[in-house]
């Protein structure tokens, strides 16, 4: 089924490798997955993915919005408070990224296995 | 559409995070989606990936065979022979995979360009 498609030339088309800079980094896939049901202040960004620094979420949101893929929004409280919400085209991400989260539940029992035979072979 | 999704509880699904620490990666994506009409060896995989160090390719390629998600065929002539093939679950790989490189063929332009005016205000 998939044989009849063309192959994509990825070295004559930089804007398919700089986009996989971007999307092909877990912190932004993951960052992205968790926009999906509106808006989140960084905190609960922090909280939502285990593991991510501080500096990481950081560096991964000005990434995502330097690309337009997210807004940044402040309210001027004390405590300033920021939220972040996925816009239109970062909306539209969603469903690769969404189906690459599918597959990975799907298969991940699968992935799993495959490496504990991987490594008792080495044994 | 999206919002009726329930959330994916990342953090209780340690399969996802691992799955993700592998085809959240640009290399694995980029192999991957490169084997996509069938198999390849080493240096036509290396050609096929501009960018791509030695060193890195062999990482990725042992990376996705332990993974199975690849097969690793060696053909003892001289030189050595070695070919790289999807196995049926990296087959599965591929349609979350494309999806991806369709999303970014389709919107690399709109990211350039909020890229240009993101970089432009901090001037």
């Amino acid at each position: 089924m998939l044989s009849g498609h063309s192959r994509v030339p990825h070295e004559k088309c930089p804007a398919i490798r700089e986009v996989l800079d971007l999307v092909g980094d877990k912190w932004s896939v993951l960052v992205v997955g968790t926009l999906r049901d509106g808006s989140l202040r960084f905190s609960e960004l922090r909280r939502s993915i285990e593991g991510i620094s501080q500096r990481m979420l950081t560096l991964t949101l000005r990434n995502l919005e330097r690309d337009g893929l997210l807004t940044r929004t402040v309210t001027p409280t004390i405590p300033m408070r920021v939220d972040y919400r996925l816009t239109r085209l970062g909306r539209t991400l969603l469903i690769p990224v969404l189906a690459l989260a599918e597959w990975s539940q799907k298969h991940g029992a699968a992935i799993q296995e495959a490496r504990r035979k991987y490594d008792e072979k080495l044994k």
